[in-house]
């Protein structure tokens, strides 16, 4: 097999930059559990990035994140609404209900994107103590399958929410490729678009490990650090996160990896789209490429490049560029495929 | 409003038969928590109507039925497949998911029944870490839009259920209905069927309170009496609801009282399924009338006879028949009814 | 075996008037799960005994009020002190800590009271993320050992709690026994002491089933309902628990049934203190007596008189008295006694 | 503030041997969450270490392998007897009562370690559906007060453990220091003596993060990689947490960082143990000091030197000695505390 395939953008390694602030921070004592100065300082670039007011904490992973912020969200009793290929929904092994006891609400969608109309069929029953209350809308920006949210519709969700008196939650696991693909700042389709917690993640754009939870709604950061360390994500060398994070930013790092993952995708969607038995069933705009391909072709090509089915049913498979994915590597990948398809 | 309406079958109140059980029962100490006379001569008429070999506990209510049946068919990371209707979706606010852990996989169905053609979407990822392992397949007899599974459609699901290791559940919280419905002996459709574990139900038909779960795969039954107590619905005074069930089973009154309740539906369908304006939608099997009729006759015939709305959307309304309805509540509903429809 | 032992309060049956007031709310329909008469009237009956600012739900049992009411007090990163022989801390299978994941602080005491001096080795950490936070005192009037708190000394724990920030409950699972043996009224003790929350039993006072949640801090009432049938412990036919409550307080039955059986611990305490080889362990002040007996004695009386072993390794016995306890009972199992002790 | 103290062993840094094999991990893709060749080839030297047929699985902090380790020994209605000081108890802030619904247990001992003595006050009630049942001993190795098990001590738990059908868990956070001070392999005593499910930890040890859970008793082993999952304990680019512990057990490492921690300790006790005003209250055979002192010193050494007050009623504190500690860091702070105490 290959050394790099487009299975998952978590298969690739760490940033060199990023690697190098870890060996820098590693350097005498530091208390442990986040009372760092490395700590503080990513916090503050996580203020300065969203705002004085919003709230920080570190987690381990994007499970993680997730769980713990829904769960100041609301109580066991509430429901959370999201699309029915969501995260939290069918690759969290039910983290979310396990944790927080609430109910998660799945919608069909073509997408991967929520939209009021799609949701409405969930919000009633309010009052009625023998249904699931409607208290957050979660929503993953860019979705599981590589679309995106404009700012626009994400405010949209949210003035909808609030309305009713329910949060808007962002899963931003990949949160960098939204901004790399709309190419505003970060603040414009979250804080400023009325998401009240988000998931920011860094490990699928080069980080080794840890994530944030922030509060952009400063109101549901209350008594966050005891269910962070109830929920066993409280890092003890915390400065190691806080390092990453402060590299991750730096000469805008971030925005750099993900550019080049996303341009990756476009490469190999320009490439594949028109292909022999080869049906691209999403819009590209961040890192993924979603195809449809010939049942005989999946276990050829996954014996050279590693990538998961994404829908057993259709033949479906994903294939996710990564910040260290080479132009060579696409059009290798590019080039074995145009020639097992053409022998069918 | 009338005395009697037809809002609900928990709306009645106790078979005058059972409440003589309870005062024949009052006399003297008894110990508690099951180890009475009363809870052996109960589970002795389940075991000699479903076989010796079945284990019995008697809890408080259907929804505690359910979430410890289920709670013992499978451990937090796994899925219940249900239809999108059923009660332990939309009516237990969440208890499955809390006490469990477990993620709930509603199917959208038109008649409230699952196939195996629906349940397919939800059986994929088995061994797969991120993703709940589906571990059981939840069905309701009669289900709550008052349809009735056939005996060979439960064997098929079971089947189904077994051949790909998850077991299959039963809330037969109206279960006495599906039996009159049927006109077969329970066990045909339940035991002899592959069911693997069945809430019981007595309250929605002349009981007072009180409901059992049935282990009718004997080996699911282990440590349900330490999850019952942790569950909150071990009874301490438990003889009061083996004497009621002793007297629901004497003299066949439950398939008396389900009877007539399924009768009094078929009355009240008969009566109004020609009724202008009004539009059945259900097949009627059981003691439940699901109809469409015009929105504004809602309010108006609900200040007469309380009911519910099913569906706020549609203007779908649930109309239940009880073990002590009437053919004059029947008839005077119907005529006011059509009254109010020709006045439209 | 006799008819009636000393077993517990709860293996007697239903006072008389109790059943005779279910009899009489069996007529015609009510709307289930709390919206009708008799529960509105109960409900009354609980405010004008109390105040009329608390908030008043009725639930199965002792074991659903304690857990749904400490669930109500603080979160799951919340601990709950008790005593060691606390209801909460050893016959409840760890229900508190499933449903609302606190931690449950034991302490140690001689007469199963808690004071500021046992409680305070638990008073500290606060603000310390890895600590499980102090959120609850929780008492038990009158406790399990048959002891009972003065108001004075209530009020002294409150303070105490209020003044840390934590709240007091208190499980009253026999608390007309406390008001019997205290002769105050039941608000002097409770509300007017700073009781936040109260479990109100009366199963173990002639009620056949059902106790009552009491949000003396109406504050704490928030969401009770959901989290009530989130944890399985909302009745259909409500009607049933309001019309047992209203026959309770009706001509004081609560308090006379309660009386008695306090009047007959005091007779079997007296008649059994100076039998030799029999040591009364704690002072007699509700309806339990405990006693360490030779431990041959103790199957030999078993056999005669159900009764608890409460600590096998000192062969201290539990004898609890009830409403229906005869002074016969008593005299004749003191007889018996007084006859096996001289034969040793 | 000095750049080392002795608050914690996981306030040093990483090895420099560690974070060189981060670094040497950290080329080309990898498929994640552990299905690469640095986990395989850790999970290879675990099991060369304590046997082919133990199952491994590495998770983030100490807190996750015990709280996932312990949910695999038992279901929610059993109990966990520990140390009344055990991390378990004290310091992970309700997070195995949350996550695993099981009741904790603590005794109270004089060092830190259970004995069939001081464990046997919770023995009873085996059966009985009220009392949650005991199901898992857990003890820690070393001690949370610098105590060490020999492995006789360690079999005679076991071997009681299983006698009476429980599981004894150790929490192995500093276990390197175990092993360091007992100048045994670690296998004798932990597999040797009977231990079911061990957390191993590095953290502390100068690992970055991560822990690992070993089955040592396969048989618990079923369906933890889901757990893992739901826990939020499943790294994606895990194989930075196998070439950790490669590196952790390379040219023996683990214990040359150990023994100079241990070596620290007893150098620290050695020149504080005569100072006048210092007492130390446990035997040090690790790497912990714990010492009362007066408590104006405490605020003033704190300002050089961070530390934690172990017992706030008795002014006991603390001190750490880590792998990096220098024996000038330990001549330095004794100077310190012997001024400050003379000065008194």
């Amino acid at each position: 097999m290959r050394n790099r395939g487009f299975a998952s953008d978590n298969n690739s390694g760490i940033s060199p930059e990023i690697l190098a602030a870890i060996s820098d921070a590693n350097s005498g004592h530091a208390i442990a559990y986040g009372d760092d100065i490395f700590t503080q300082k990513a916090v503050a670039v996580f203020k300065k990035m969203m705002g004085a007011d919003i709230e920080v904490f570190f987690v381990f992973t994007g499970t993680g994140a997730n769980v713990l912020g829904l769960n100041n969200m609301g109580r066991s009793f509430n429901s959370v609404i999201c699309a029915e290929t969501a995260h939290i929904n069918v690759d969290e092994c039910g983290a979310p209900e396990k944790f927080t006891g609430m109910k998660i609400l799945p919608v069909k969608t073509p997408d991967g994107k929520l939209t009021i109309d799609n949701i409405k069929q969930h919000m009633h029953s309010f009052g009625f103590e023998h249904h699931s209350q409607p208290g957050v809308i979660s929503i993953t920006q860019p979705t599981e399958i590589g679309t995106v949210y404009t700012p626009a519709e994400v405010k949209t969700l949210s003035d909808y929410a609030h309305k009713n008196n329910l949060y808007l939650q962002m899963d931003g696991a990949r949160i960098s490729n939204a901004v790399a693909s709309l190419g505003v700042p970060v603040k414009e389709f979250t804080k400023d678009a009325g998401v009240d917690v988000l998931s920011f993640g860094g490990t699928k754009n080069g980080m080794m490990y840890g994530e944030a939870v922030l509060f952009l709604n400063n109101k549901l950061a209350k008594n966050f650090k005891y269910f962070r360390k109830q929920g066993m994500q409280l890092s003890s060398k915390m400065r190691y996160i806080g390092a990453q994070f402060i590299a991750f930013f730096n000469n805008n790092l971030w925005i750099k990896n993900a550019s080049h993952a996303n341009k990756m995708a476009q490469l190999l969607y320009q490439q594949t789209k028109d292909i022999k038995n080869v049906k691209i069933t999403q819009t590209v705009q961040a890192n993924g490429v979603f195809a449809i391909i010939p049942k005989q072709l999946i276990p050829k090509l996954q014996k050279e490049y590693f990538f998961y089915v994404w829908n057993e049913n259709t033949n479906e498979v994903r294939w996710m560029c990564s910040y260290d994915t080479t132009k060579e590597d696409v059009m290798e990948f590019v080039s074995l495929l145009r020639k097992m398809s053409s022998e069918l």
